[in-house]
């Protein structure tokens, strides 16, 4: 299998997710990181690139430098896709960059501050034809996978109501302001956008039950709020949902819950049958049929299906985690890519991974969350 | 310790809840079963009193005549109290009428149908001054008591959010109309009262959020349905809370969440720490404060409080649960009535159980709970 | 259903025991308590009989002096059994004399000391033809039940392999010696006999296995420690066994596994699947079968077998506990009676509880365990 | 930092555990895969180097040739280590050759067949200086260290009792003989050693005991079983474990145990406290002193120590597995060989793994085990 070859943007010293998806990548030696613009700030960026053994003339002070010298470069030297990992502000420009310069993209979630950005970027990759992909990378889990089959292949019945929660503590005190630098951005409108907690968690709940349970939303009502004192976006949402085939649901998303890790559960209530699974158990998938025992699903075992089994690495009860899950989100990207390359049509079995509409619905999630919460105070149709 | 004597109204064969309240009872050996009225209907009622052992002049067809019975006996005879396990539509006139004639009064809940009921038994209640205990028997656990304390102590700072959730799955199909007579009484309107799954078990996180917390309600906004067809009530609820205090909130009923079995959990966040409590595994109480690793407390052990352990019959390790936590509330309110017996004031540690008040604001809760979800569609104030 | 009446031996003021057999004889309403003989000393047993509501002339000072009395009053008036719950040392002139006297016994474990007393008791119950329960309470768990049908219908195959563990923590210092009279008299040879911990909690462990496996021992290689300075009998033992079948297994049983409060777990392995059950988390048991995922079985679920429903009160999800299992052994008891007084056969199903040859059989494994344990330090048949 | 570069000997297609070193390797971006002899057939070993993106000309048909090759190249272009992923028949010749030709080694468990070749090997190391761990990769867990972190800062008093088990199931009927290749070779006493179940597991668990108590065995007592009908070697293992410090301890390893995944467990007694870790669930470590209510330590915590910090990547809550734990081993054999390089004394902070003496330690449980299993049954000293 052909290696593939990735610049990354963003990421650099002191930062955390681009590391995360940095080792994601390493997992499976299929993919190199071989150019970056590590950082907004050029020396910050190339001494990052640096540490991480990028060649000189691949290690840029810029994504405008990066993405220029790309393109000078011929194709068999070519990066084959780029990924952003930059704070919330920096994923549209450079992202509609690189998408309308031909070359694929991975972006981070949230996608872009709003639908208008959304749409643009939209019309670019379908002019570009690029491959672009999310990471929303809970979709990643293989249970999350198996239960999504579960929920396709009608094994709970029609889906009547989800419970998804999202529950950190982190952000219980004000850390912004001082060295927290994930804090900083985190809490500040300018980078991270018009939500808080709703946009930096929330939007990945939104994701994992529209993902598992392919319904979509008719209506919210929300109620946003903002507990640290001197905080400007809110740092606890809790919103109650309706779905188009008449299912209902519950949202929270909440970092000021003291004590919570990174307590992300979805549970998923249908009429013959209920999955619940949990991110920081996230090897086993609890299905409750209406006719029998409740049964503990685990990653690795011979009566899942195909999907769970394509994104599993290990046998059961060696547990695999949040890393392997990240990774399956760029191999369903890599897939997509190599099939393309190939000529040929993607598998969607392999080229498995959360998309531009994923995260241009999520946009839409954030801002109509922000609006059903602020003056209208009601049921918002999204 | 004087034994006191009851009568039950209701709870009769093929009753289900009314077993329960007489082993909870019974547990302790304190208080004696003496007299009753157990069925609406004469024959039953009396075949049911005789299978418990009631003597024949003390085994009645009708509340009526068990009240006018007791009315005639020397005070040495008398029922120190009698327990109205009923349909919901029966506690009004059953317990107005024994508070009337000044007779100590404990009834299931929800309390009554309507806020105008409620305050009309509570004017009965005050001029009579007797006792009235409501059975939100979930208060009754030890590890709810020791939530309660820490809450109050100080030990999670300013509560800023409450989770509370009651999952149940067993009327996810059509079970009224046949055999079951529990589905059929809780899904009728006449008997149960305006709300199904909200009046049922609602009712009940919203006591345990309130005796836990004692943060009092400012406003909510409900989204109540009917999943299952041809049903006369809501069989799932959700609501958005707001606290006057400024606390936020989650509350969650449901009958129709397959495989939930009695899955009611509490969870309060502070300023400074949370607690999280399931009654499914009662005797843990968890507490994650803000400056260290999450604590498993259990029941019996030495560093609880006074309540936890006065509500507490058995070391760690041996578990009590759903029947000992009944037991606690009579044992609250016999507390309370053997202190007014005996010329004193109750002492809250022991005279400690849901009262009226609990009861009315419970039926003010579904009264407005339904109003939001109705028509209005919107924020409701309290 | 005719009230049984019984008389209780120990169990008097400062007592642990006791109480919670009463607890869960009155439980049910079946069964009453009008004699005892509370306790050793005379003064003691005569204030705890009046705190219980003894007539006078039930209350008595000494065990003989109430069998003498229930012996001269007429077969109306009589007990129907008698519970003896005193330290274990009394066990055996007790039981002994009432058995031959003619009057059925329940008394706790491990039932006496020595097997050549264990004889003794066996033939004289035989002779007088008396019922006679041992109070292995931890049978009465439903779920415990189920186990015990699903390896007798070959629901897990044949069994391969058991672990039965027994951790405790409460005695890993030294308690004897001071206030706590619990310690006081399980650490004291004369009263606790030959074994601490394997007495005390091993014997558990032993009944528990045989129970639900049916197997029989055929050896054990046990390591018996007394890790508290002071201590007079062992506070941790370990032991590896081997039953007749060719299955294998291990034993665990100490008090002095900081932490731990009641932790007795019991895992059955058998070709075809396995069984896991937790006293502390009593209303589940998980079955691992080898052809699908694990299976969650709560206690009141509709496909549980009739032994586990029979010792039922509650639905699922609504949790049974510590004293409903013990009420189950006494239910056992008094049905074998109640069918003996009817002149009818015992049905297995009802008069299900732990019997002399139970008691007897715990006895031989606390003697060969010391044995194997001492100075032959070696395999030991049993 | 420099990045290292490394061989793999075994590993190739068809085989499990080789891909999981490899991975666990690429994760942190340090250390590249060069060079290979990725099975013992030549044609295999070149198909899967090329899998694997080898060069041809460090792509070899055998280790001999492999190390030949290394040897003939400069040191700027010599691997730093190699791995030894073979099944255990092939760990004594070839760690034996790479180590006295000075090639630092990172060798699978058990390390040997005997404690006769564990000697040898251990002198060529001596005498070659070189660098040589051994992959007991559960030792990896940021929450062993933390384990064995409390335990030598006496946060659990004297250690008086160990219980580790390591329960599988997944050989609880013939697999072997047929497709399983992993099954084929671990029954086979020519490749896997004089045990099963105890060599490939139990030589885990008593790993795992010793890193983290720092305790020495004894004596042992120990029972072994093959229940599979035609199998060669023990499938069911049990010992009784007695420590110099007269600790005292139960250690179960077992394949046939239905339904158990990778159940490897360990729990720790001391005077004061008490520690539970489950493989399964790696992120949390149960800490229950004496003196308070339990406490989950969970990976990422600030207030872990040194040791568990350094081994962890990601925040709380994002959970971290298998692989991470592995890639920790690797990073520190990495630090100990950068260190020698760069002339230093190697941190014991960062150069943390298994070493040569812990496989030696292993080969010697193993065979005494046997031993006291075999004929002996009895207590043996090691």
């Amino acid at each position: 299998m052909k290696r593939l070859r990735y610049a990354m943007v963003g990421g650099g010293q002191g930062a955390f997710i681009g590391a995360v998806h940095r080792k994601a990548i390493a997992l499976d030696g299929q993919i190199d990181l071989v150019a970056g613009a590590l950082s907004s700030s050029a020396d910050k960026a190339k001494a990052s690139g640096r540490e991480l053994g990028l060649a000189d003339d691949r290690n840029h002070g810029s994504w405008e430098a990066l993405l220029a010298d790309e393109l000078k470069r011929p194709a068999g030297e070519r990066i084959d896709f780029v990924s952003i990992v930059t704070p919330n502000h920096m994923h549209y420009p450079v992202a509609l960059a690189f998408a309308q310069a031909g070359i694929h993209v991975v972006c981070d979630k949230p996608l872009v501050h709003t639908s208008e950005q959304a749409q643009h970027l939209a019309a670019a990759v379908e002019k570009s034809r690029t491959v672009f992909g999310v990471t929303y990378n809970y979709t990643g889990y293989p249970m999350v996978r198996e239960a999504r089959d579960l929920v396709r292949k009608g094994a709970i019945g029609e889906v009547r109501k989800v419970i998804v929660e999202y529950n950190q503590g982190w952000l219980a005190t004000k850390l912004e302001g001082g060295d927290n630098k994930q804090a900083d951005w985190r809490t500040d409108p300018a980078r991270s956008g018009m939500a808080g907690a709703i946009g930096d968690i929330g939007s990945h709940a939104e994701n994992l039950a529209a993902t598992v349970t392919g319904l979509e939303l008719e209506s919210i009502c929300a109620d946003l709020t903002t507990f640290v004192p001197g905080r400007q976006l809110d740092d606890d949402g809790n919103l109650l949902l309706r779905y188009t085939n008449g299912a209902r649901g519950v949202l929270i998303a909440s970092q000021i819950e003291v004590g919570c890790e990174n307590d992300f559960r979805l549970r998923v209530f249908g009429s013959t049958g209920t999955l619940d699974w949990r991110q920081e158990d996230p090897n086993y998938l609890v299905h409750s049929p209406i006719d029998g025992p409740r049964r503990i699903l685990t990653r690795g075992s011979p009566w899942l299906g195909e999907a769970a089994k394509l994104a599993t690495r290990l046998p059961t009860g060696h547990p695999e985690a949040f890393i392997e899950a990240f990774a399956n989100v760029y191999l369903g990207v890599a897939a997509h890519i190599r099939a393309l390359q190939a000529g040929k049509n993607p598998d969607p079995l392999t080229a498995d991974y959360p998309t531009l509409a994923d995260g241009a619905r999520g946009v839409r999630f954030i801002e109509k969350t922000v609006q059903s919460a602020g003056s209208t105070q009601k049921w918002t149709r999204l």
